[in-house]
């Protein structure tokens, strides 16, 4: 016998690789290739100036933070929670919302650490097939729909992006309402992560469904995955509920810095609305020359392109823009290997990107 | 039916108070009272001077944060786990390694986070008491003694703080060592958070006992409670089936910042050994002052005193404390609702709380 056979053995997510050389252009972890706001500096020198505040415990509450969102979004700071990046928030929801019995449910073609959660949490759970387009079909998450992915059985909770990752499609709201008031027995978390880019957010529904929780970040549209700050908005119970479960995980999860810093990029709307307009402007550019290279993929929503060649394995176009110094990402999965998740960089790399693309092409 | 019948419900855990009136003597929750190492600014100027840093993911591994913890206490970096805060890395470990079945055993006077986790992730757990005198019994913990408090169950784990908290009572190394010894089949958790106060860490014995982990944190010796940093080491194998946990829970923990600073104030041994030493010198001072006073408190080798009045009830001197604004610890349980936490601050706060304690006294 050993300690050994009383541990959680549970395969771990794998994350975009992080690479040491800074000379690549990175494109594979939709991060935001402009700099955060620029309260962040001031931020980091208050606490330079006075480092003597990080020897007390930061407040447990993260109120400006709290406040600061509560501006940005119109909603009250009991139906705010904070967390650790969105991965952090995401997973507290599982082990609070969905691990009470029966199925989960989320689609076979989406963020790849959901079924992490899931097994960590020992909670069953099925993949529901994308349509053919890698599009959500709502029926299949509506118990009373002959098309419903999980005929006669309970259901634990319902979690799905919006717009999704990787494929970058959007589903509108009047769907996602369809599938929120269809599970008032269970949690609807709609995993907001890219809906800065152009997507419309089912925020608006909070106040009516106390079942639905939107998940958002701060990597992203916020320039900051650096800083690990996610945030969740719903139901004030339903809030309570998720604080409860993070306090009896970790009373003091967002330093110092996280709440000032995370405080100066929440209160500047305008910079925000400005990097991500930037980010879609280029996105449509981009999207516009896949086009001319015959490339398919789903309209974009989000601040990455998820893209197929006419010509090239996903594989092969993976390893020939590697080669080139270009990283984007790719999963060796059932109906996507042969498409590749970019991120949408600057104007200069994703110009970049397209003279590879054009020269590979016509390689190929 | 509601989504509320889902929902995991528990009863948080309640830190000590942190009150917005900076003109308190704060010494309720074992911060430090001397500001962190000076490498921690440059840290802070460095992100501030170039802001972009925070758009990409952190280092998901923290390397040189655990480069910097390698080489201060001589382990491999394969034997070293980071979290946010010593709650983050031992919520993580009861969920890696309590929850495989059988009881979770720890003292009945203990951090009181203990039995929040283990209600959290539904681990059956028995609070086994102390010595009248506040110390731990080793024989409690020891499957083949009469004095074992589990007698014919399966273990799921064991862990206490050394030196204990609230009582900053110690545990010698060999009763530490007799309890991991006869526990190979479930993991020993040694949560040393007070350890750098004077204590003996058991940190010796990982490369010969693959079942034992030990806790610390950069919330107390380090000055940094604002940054939550905690960590753990062990055998490598250990590690990594907590690793594994933690990467199928979140991927990136550890913000910019943390690492940064951490790094920065794991290397500065001298800093950190000067102020650790600055403390025990405050407490020896406190503690021949309480005496003096007719209090009655256990040896501590932490940098709080847990103390009883000759006359005054918990209750009553804690009142009479926040009256003359000096915040101090008190619990209203069994056993020990006539003991007060006091952190030991600087030799000006101190000598105020004598003040106090005399004028207090002399009044009663």
């Amino acid at each position: 016998m050993s300690y050994e056979n009383k541990v959680r053995k549970v395969v771990p997510y794998t994350a975009g690789e992080q690479p040491k050389d800074r000379t690549v252009i990175k494109l594979n972890t939709n991060e935001c290739p402009y700099p955060p706001a620029p309260g962040v500096i001031s931020a980091l020198n208050a606490i330079a100036a006075d480092p003597s505040v990080l020897r007390l415990y930061p407040d447990m509450d993260a109120t400006p933070l709290v406040q600061a969102l509560s501006s940005c979004y119109h909603v009250d700071p009991e139906q705010i929670f904070v967390g650790v990046g969105s991965d952090d928030v995401l997973s507290m929801s599982f082990l609070t919302f969905f691990t009470g019995g029966g199925r989960l449910l989320f689609p076979d073609i989406t963020y790849s650490f959901y079924d992490v959660w899931a097994d960590l949490y020992r909670i069953p759970y099925t993949a529901v097939p994308l349509r053919e387009d890698f599009t959500i079909n709502p029926d299949n998450y509506i118990p009373s729909s002959p098309a419903f992915a999980a005929k006669g059985e309970d259901i634990a909770g319902i979690i799905f992006p919006n717009p999704n990752a990787p494929t970058g499609a959007e589903l509108d709201l009047s769907a996602i309402e369809s599938i929120v008031a269809a599970n008032p027995d269970c949690v609807v978390i709609v995993d907001e992560a890219y809906i800065d880019f152009g997507g419309q957010s089912a925020l608006s529904l909070i106040d009516r469904y106390d079942n639905l929780l939107i998940v958002q970040t701060f990597s992203k549209s916020r320039a900051m995955a650096g800083m690990r700050i996610g945030f969740a908005m719903g139901n004030r119970r339903l809030i309570r509920y998720l604080k409860d479960v993070k306090f009896s995980f970790n009373s003091y999860t967002m330093n110092l810095p996280s709440i000032l810093v995370g405080t100066a990029a929440a209160e500047d709307v305008a910079y925000w609305k400005d990097i991500t307009s930037r980010i879609v402007k280029t996105r449509e550019w981009f999207e516009k020359e896949l086009r001319d290279l015959g490339y398919q993929f789903p309209a974009s929503k989000t601040n990455f392109v998820f893209a197929k060649s006419p010509h090239l394995s996903g594989d092969e176009l993976f390893k020939k823009l590697r080669e080139r110094k270009i990283i984007v990402r790719h999963w060796d999965k059932p109906r996507i290997a042969d498409y590749l998740r970019i991120t949408i960089g600057t104007d200069g790399q994703m110009k970049a990107v397209v003279d590879a693309l054009r020269e590979i092409e016509a390689e190929g």
